[in-house]
């Protein structure tokens, strides 16, 4: 699998006046100097603080698991009846390169090697990276990477520039450090480089530094659920070279790439047969692929493949980030648990099949939606900033009261939805008496906060839960509280539906709810 | 196995000004808000966004082990011939409390129910708390939990009070952020009372803030061994109360507490009955048990016990502290490898068992040095500040050549020795030469220093490693470099001998061959 880097690929810049006073500030510990030391022929060491491995309570691990080459059967998931036993033997031997004994002990902050030497073969073989002094380290997931990451590139009350909108947790990692978001309008394939640019050029630098991290979900974005192809990923690369910004690409869901949907064609079964290669070619490839300075930190994971409880992701950037990144992980975290580093074998089969119960699911969803509204592209739609489909209420395509508006998923576990309260009565007259209530306080003045409010209670009441638009909106400080104040879109409020968790049935009578409560409410007068 | 607390405990007081900026800032994530409406009756929820169980590969989980009842083998650490099959089913039964499907799942930060209680009652039943409102919160291990802590407590440029000698990795936390180490001085049993109130009352507030958090391993102090007794702990405590500090116990060794090493007795095998009651009766009783403020945070951890590779371990501490760890935890580790989370049943039995095993290597070392030196009590011994056993070389017991002292440890993995260099000729050369330089370079010579590495060299070329003393050295700034700046004692260095992964011929082999190159080293003219 491993692929020989052709010579011509240049090495990465140098970027590091990038770090952080903090981790430029970390130092090796002196325990690592002394274990070259400890092979030393003949040596006798009564340096090193570990237990004796005949001290661990456990002689064996197994566990079973579908063969990765099962394709499972969407419409009744229930265990299938194949399996295959993975052994962890005590010692390590011929039928496994992991050895209970080794996962038990302490061990290497950058990972076990073989796990380590897989998610470097895989991000060759996924990835394939425009310079040839990237590495990868292992981390504890996405939210480990990314809290990493941060303390290694932010300092207190700096700008980070984000999407429009951003998963919660994320900045709940920099906002307790004074960071603020600079917000990047997107379209259906998120930030868009024209906008990146205009904020980047016109910077204030009375406000503070101008931003030099850039973080991006391309894959199925959460909440968004929009992938970014390949030329918008170079545009943005492009800016982000011009401007020097480090450009963190965060991509969990970049296994669950499964394509377009067709409106009004029937959808497909999952497929019955695998073909890697095919599934990798039609991949949208990483920021990696054209970062020919090494200014991408990407993070990947095992979460929405293998087990969000193994809590088990990778970085892969240039070795000098690793580095750093290294000496963080040795005090914060020190190595993900041996429990969870083992046994990845056919990893790529399983996820070829697992994109597939994502396609299908993101069908059901689609499929539902189609029974219960009007879709229309947004083309003929008539609707101003309107992209993908537009839902009206059954039987009023093209009428002036658009309901909402979304792109179909080509990724992912997520479906984002613009919903147009200016097409209510109940709206026009809340936005209507804020501004009549003069200049002070029509500034402070939220309708489409207060209106999502109300809305989203009505769902509840209704039976059915999505997750608020309010949740994902990035935090760019005290001041800017209302979407007027963001320069959003006026009469524009969102939600977010996930199709990863329930069942065929429960997806289709959800949005049967969810489209009960928004004819009856956009029907009032 | 649940103490009911008595009524008459006292809640904790207000620490709160104890907490970071950082801290305070945290806020929930508005993703748990929502849980609630997902457990509404009829609810559908199109809101989370985790994957369905039926997409995860894993269908079971065993491991074997030895059972708890165990008596290990100390001299052929072989692996036992009888184990028990722990099963972890996809969902949960009567077998098992734990279900992979939800190991396998993201879950709470806190860390999964039936653990997070077993941790609660294990900290009732061992350290009796003496207030009423504390918790237990799991983490990744106490290299997770310090470094939590850090964020906790730790401002940047902040000083911290630590013992004489400290783990480099405890350090490695907080030097990156400027913090520096306030010393306290150490006899037997770890920092003094009085030296720590002096340090407290004569605080120079010009330097900065004074410190208000000491950072204490109470148990084989890493790499002191030294194990702190009820008395000092109150005397301690009561001056923390005075100067308002909070006091981080860090007690990964609390588990391997084995009792005095008796010289000339002969030394027992491993007992053959395992008396649970009695091991925890003769326990150190943590910090928490004299906390009637709450102003302890308790570090506890599997990985001496079970598995270090499990990066498992827990916060034991007051509530305030522990919900302001408990977001720190929503996005620095989310939450600790589900695969990790399982299967703790007979844990005191096999802990009474396995610090027999701790024991037995304790005596294997102290055996071997008896057998290599003449060891005499320091009180007959005539040695200034010499505390324990006072090593000088075979029949020379008594003469004005000691070469090292130590205290046996009652607990932990390690024995740490003072090193009389001022004994040797060569060392007596080099401070007379760094004196005779003048006023200048003679405050910046540290004689101590050069020759403890030429020693540690000098053993490396025997074939014996052990970990030199500069490794432990608290980190106070760069004006404190030398013995003399530090107000160290003059002429004697530090090593640490561990006796955790050697066998009992490589302990014996070792400590003849440290004794070796002493003889002849401390012989030399």
């Amino acid at each position: 699998m491993a692929v020989p880097v052709p010579p011509s690929l240049p090495s990465s810049i140098d970027l590091s006046h990038h770090l952080t006073t903090v981790a430029r500030s970390r130092h090796p510990s002196p325990l690592k100097d002394i274990i070259q030391y400890m092979s030393q022929p003949g040596m006798i060491s009564l340096a090193g603080g570990l237990p004796h491995p005949s001290l661990f309570p456990f002689t064996a691990l197994q566990a079973s698991a579908y063969p990765s080459s099962t394709v499972l059967d969407t419409t009744s998931p229930t265990v299938p009846s194949k399996s295959v036993t993975l052994n962890v033997p005590l010692h390590t031997d011929e039928s496994s390169p992991y050895s209970l004994s080794s996962l038990l002990q302490y061990s290497a902050p950058a990972g076990h090697r073989a796990l380590l030497a897989f998610t470097k073969e895989l991000t060759e073989r996924l990835c394939n990276p425009a310079y040839s002094d990237y590495t990868t380290l292992l981390n504890n997931g996405s939210t480990d990477g990314w809290n990493k990451v941060c303390t290694l590139l932010l300092e207190p009350n700096d700008y980070i520039l984000v999407e429009e909108q951003i998963y919660p947790s994320a900045q709940a990692s920099f906002i307790p450090f004074g960071c603020k978001s600079v917000v990047i309008g997107v379209d259906g394939q998120g930030a868009k480089a024209d906008l990146l640019e205009q904020a980047l050029r016109g910077w204030d630098e009375s406000k503070g530094r101008r931003p030099h991290v850039m973080y991006i979900v391309p894959v199925g974005q959460n909440p968004l659920g929009s992938t970014m192809r390949a030329a918008r990923r170079k545009a943005i690369y492009d800016v982000c070279v011009k401007y020097d910004v480090v450009i963190v690409e965060d991509d969990p869901y970049c296994m669950l790439q499964f394509g377009e949907y067709r409106l009004g064609r029937p959808t497909a079964p999952a497929a019955q047969t695998i073909d890697v290669d095919t599934f990798v070619n039609l991949m949208e490839k990483s920021f990696l692929s054209i970062d020919y300075q090494g200014r991408v930190i990407r993070l990947d994971t095992f979460s929405k493949t293998i087990s969000p409880g193994a809590r088990l992701g990778w970085f892969a950037c240039n070795s000098m980030f690793a580095e750093r990144l290294l000496r963080g992980t040795e005090v914060q975290t020190q190595h993900p648990s041996g429990f969870s580093q083992w046994g990845i074998s056919g990893y790529l089969e399983w996820a070829t099949n697992l994109k597939e119960q994502y396609r299908v699911r993101r069908d059901w969803m689609m499929d539902a939606l189609a029974a219960s509204f009007d879709l229309v592209p947004a083309e003929t739609a008539g609707v101003n900033g309107a992209l993908g489909l537009v839902a009206f209420a059954k039987g009023g395509a093209g009428s002036a009261k658009p309901l909402m508006s979304f792109v179909p998923p080509t990724a992912g576990m997520f479906l984002w939805c613009d919903v147009y309260y200016s097409s209510t009565k109940p709206f026009q007259r809340l936005a209507a008496s804020s501004v009549s209530q003069g200049a002070d306080s029509a500034a402070d003045a939220d309708p489409e906060g207060e209106f999502e409010r109300e809305f989203w209670n009505t769902l509840v009441a209704a039976n059915v839960l999505v997750t608020p638009g309010w949740y994902y909106r990035p935090w760019m400080g005290d001041e800017y509280k209302t979407v007027k104040s963001r320069g959003g879109r006026p009469g524009v409020g969102h939600f977010r539906l996930a199709f990863s968790l329930e069942g065929k049935t429960e997806i289709e009578e959800g949005v049967r709810r969810l489209a009960e409560v928004m004819h009856r409410e956009w029907a009032r007068e």
